[in-house]
């Protein structure tokens, strides 16, 4: 009850049920929860948990030993569409893909939701129900909407 | 590994694993992710993306060429009872249904939660990690709990 | 297509699709929707309404008579971290459990987060989106992030 297509596992990686992992690359020990998907084109490091009902979404690069709560919703469109200006689906040529950089040892914190472009910096930590807007400074805490 | 149950689909729509819809409508060449639960009573028009981890509830009418982020959830109930006063379950007819509208061509950040009765105005913007109070005008922007 | 794993039930309860159960108590009657995961160590109480897309942690006790909107995340641990500061994944002793407790009819908002070790008293009503940071009395509302 899992859906894994091209992905890369490190050793002793954990998925529940429930899970849509596609083209992405995850390392050593670490756990993905239930209802999470993650998209091609993102890496998750070696000894994260990546809980429950997670959104990892592509251009997310996740290092070693990071916390991602429950209901975590990263992005990576400043302004997603559906569709164009004359009304056509919007397709990958249409929008610029932001990266989003989360660095060794941070925690983000359940409920949150990642504005794309941005790095959180190490052993930084962001409080539950946030909305990180900018870049986080590593080892200090943020938190609220927006996140300061 | 997907829930389909009187549901009614236009060409082409694309929809992923693990996903819950019954009693609804979707348009043509719509794409609908994992992790959705479409219920009875709503509508979703033709070229929308429903992004996973989203809730589209009853009363819920989206048009044409919609975005709707990851992980936002919409409500029809303004104050939400499992049981009545005199502690039996709550029914139908305890409630009253309110009905949302997205007008063509909106944008709904991932993250966001819409309050129940309100309509969200043609090409307007809804910002990620948002909470919608109130009616959002037409090609306008707002983020933010409560949105402004 | 759900997964029960040592789940104690009472009566006429109904468990949707897609739902992740397990070392948990459900009471009499308790609707459980779709996208839901809820650990062990918690209880769930007759009569609730637990919507879809939310997660239950161990520590939380719902009495009877609860509403639990679509995507609320509930926590247990006030410093969440994937590893412990020497760089090994961090275990069961390497944290402190939290418990929360959800009283007699109350009713918790869509999309709203629930900081850890706190109380939702008799009858409250926290607002759709709220981050709700401490306690709150019997039969107030509250809204927003923090809640207030």
């Amino acid at each position: 009850m899992k859906k894994l297509m091209d992905v890369t596992l490190g050793e002793n990686v954990l998925i529940y049920d429930f899970t849509n992992l596609y083209g992405c690359d995850i390392g050593d020990n670490t756990k993905v929860g239930a209802f999470v998907e993650i998209q091609k084109g993102s890496r998750v490091g070696k000894n994260c948990k990546i809980s429950s009902h997670s959104f990892i979404c592509e251009g997310v690069f996740i290092e070693d030993g990071v916390f991602i709560g429950h209901g975590v919703m990263f992005t990576n469109d400043k302004y997603p569409k559906s569709c164009t200006n004359d009304g056509q689906l919007a397709k990958q040529s249409d929008w610029t893909l932001l990266k989003t950089y989360i660095k060794k040892g941070a925690s983000i914190g359940s409920g949150s939701t990642i504005l794309p472009g941005i790095t959180i910096g190490e052993n930084a930590v962001v409080g539950a129900g946030s909305v990180v807007t900018k870049s986080v400074e590593a080892n200090t805490t943020v938190y609220g909407n927006p996140a300061t």
